[in-house]
């Protein structure tokens, strides 16, 4: 194996965090350290050894770091610092607002290429590895149909709902895939199915002192564009079960292809993921994919790339001859 | 879209047959001819309209065609013609015997390069997409271990072996993946299992007149190496019910990484495939990836390749436009 590749995490939250484990993991790695908007002082990592720097020192770095994996969110962070740090850095992100992928691959693209960098965008599970089952199951099955179904995960915004209700104290929600359809589109009859029919809703509640539970399931389970038109099921909990039980956070689900190859010859391609955690899962994808990022940079494929532009030996830590002899 | 993607077919059998029904799912391609080393006159094909060549007319078509798929088989066909085409052709094979590949992965690049062609090996789907699951598995969840559970699908060596045992007319066996097993592997507990645990066995016999159905299943289930130490069932059936249920190839099964992104976080990531017939989605696979040998040799891109060479994006009839819009 030659030098190690030298990873900075830009940006310390959940993610950066999952980075900072992840790269413990891959002995090809190493990590320079964690960049920060916080005074570097405030920011305490989880490996002591981390090394944290103020933010403006990036520009600094240019030459000692050979990617940069930026771990901010998709509504304001990542449009901004996208391409600004592709003109820097080669750079790996998890821009998920799917509908504007085409825009900020655009933004991205330019200042990347202007600067000989290689920037990839949208990288995680979804965007991400779901995605690459999509059009890998869309390429194989031709004649065919694809749904995805996630959960069992926390949805923060139907969490939000549901602690919204009078009262409710404190809950959480998940969202899960219904047993019902996926067993319905793993019989390759190829269903037509809403978002509300795939998926079921979970909610686990601490009551207020006093409050009627009938009603608040009531109030719950019929609430509008939340929960009416899901099948809805309300657990009332205490505080400490809540906070033993329902810190973590879960998530994935499954990506489904199922078409015929000749009439009546049905085949079913499924991808499933069971995360016990969102946030760490992610974080590998993203440092793996960093490996990826390294190789496409010293080969000069430089500006944007998406997961759909990465062959899969390119994330691996074996040289292509030990993965056709050991894995192929 | 510009010009079509012209396929020749070398070899027809089951899946040379599948790949003449893939090309009709394939609106970008489209079906030069079959090649055959039987006489042409003898050789009749699914679709009317598929013109069979002699085998030896093929040098003729090196301008006609942009990419052949060889459908023969592993063990005498491809050693011979991969190499000898890929001198003339743009080629993908589905070569399946893993411990040869290193060898036949490098008898296949020489001529390929040496005469600008671009040769896709070992496509399927194990190897094949079974494969791509695995490394990026591993890649993705580095501290973890990965499973491939194969089947329900049929058993040639394990049918053969149940005829043989007296008293039994005819039969055929199933491998299925052990349901124990699997949910033991979803678990994240990451269980030491061998094959023989991973899989249990199915048989459907027909007697011969006056045969011991006791007897008969007594010395199939006690088989050495084949039956004994698996858990085997053995259903009696009429002849007229296995030619009605048994013709399909049935095959499919299961790749699943599981491990830990942190110490007590489990990530389990799962691949399934359940194919009504074993060779029209290999044909189907084969099919598609001759789209991304097709770009590669336009690309100037040439050698022997692997599934782990090419780029999710290089196998889908969509532009990267699109599938960045549509798909990410």
């Amino acid at each position: 194996m030659g030098a190690q590749i030298r990873i900075g995490i830009a940006g310390y939250g959940n993610l950066g965090r999952g980075v900072e484990a992840a790269i413990q993991k891959n002995p090809d790695m190493e990590l320079v350290g964690v960049f920060s908007r916080r005074n570097p002082e405030d920011v305490h990592t989880a490996q002591p050894a981390t090394t944290v720097y103020a933010w403006n020192e990036l520009p600094e770095f240019q030459d000692k770091i050979d990617v940069l994996i930026l771990c901010g969110g998709s509504k304001s962070d990542l449009p901004e610092q996208g391409p600004e740090l592709a003109a820097l850095f080669n750079t790996v992100d998890s821009f998920d607002t799917h509908a504007r992928i085409p825009e900020y691959y655009a933004a991205v693209d330019a200042p990347a290429r202007a600067a000989n960098k290689t920037a990839l965008i949208s990288c995680g599970w979804d965007p991400g590895m779901f995605s690459i089952n999509r059009i890998i199951g869309e390429a194989i099955v031709p004649d065919g149909d694809t749904y995805t179904f996630w959960g069992r995960g926390l949805s923060q915004g139907h969490s939000d709902a549901v602690r919204r209700v009078d009262g409710v104290a404190a809950g959480v929600q998940y969202t899960l895939p219904s047993e019902k359809a996926i067993e319905e589109v793993r019989s390759g009859t190829r269903p037509e199915l809403a978002t509300r029919d795939k998926h079921v809703r979970e909610c686990f509640v601490v009551l207020e002192e006093g409050a009627d539970q009938a009603a608040v399931e009531e109030a719950i389970v019929t609430m509008p564009d939340y929960f009416a038109d899901y099948d809805t099921t309300v657990n009332f909990i205490t505080q400490e079960e809540l906070e033993r039980d329902h810190q973590a956070m879960p998530h994935g689900g499954f990506v489904i292809r199922s078409g015929q190859t000749s009439p009546d010859t049905n085949q079913v391609v499924e991808y499933r993921l069971a995360l016990e955690s969102n946030p760490e899962f992610t974080a590998s994808v993203l440092t793996t994919y960093a490996r990826a990022v390294h190789r496409l940079a010293q080969a000069g494929d430089h500006g944007a790339k998406t997961v759909f532009d990465i062959a899969p030996g390119l994330l691996s830590i074996k040289t292509p001859e030990q993965l056709r002899a050991e894995d192929l």
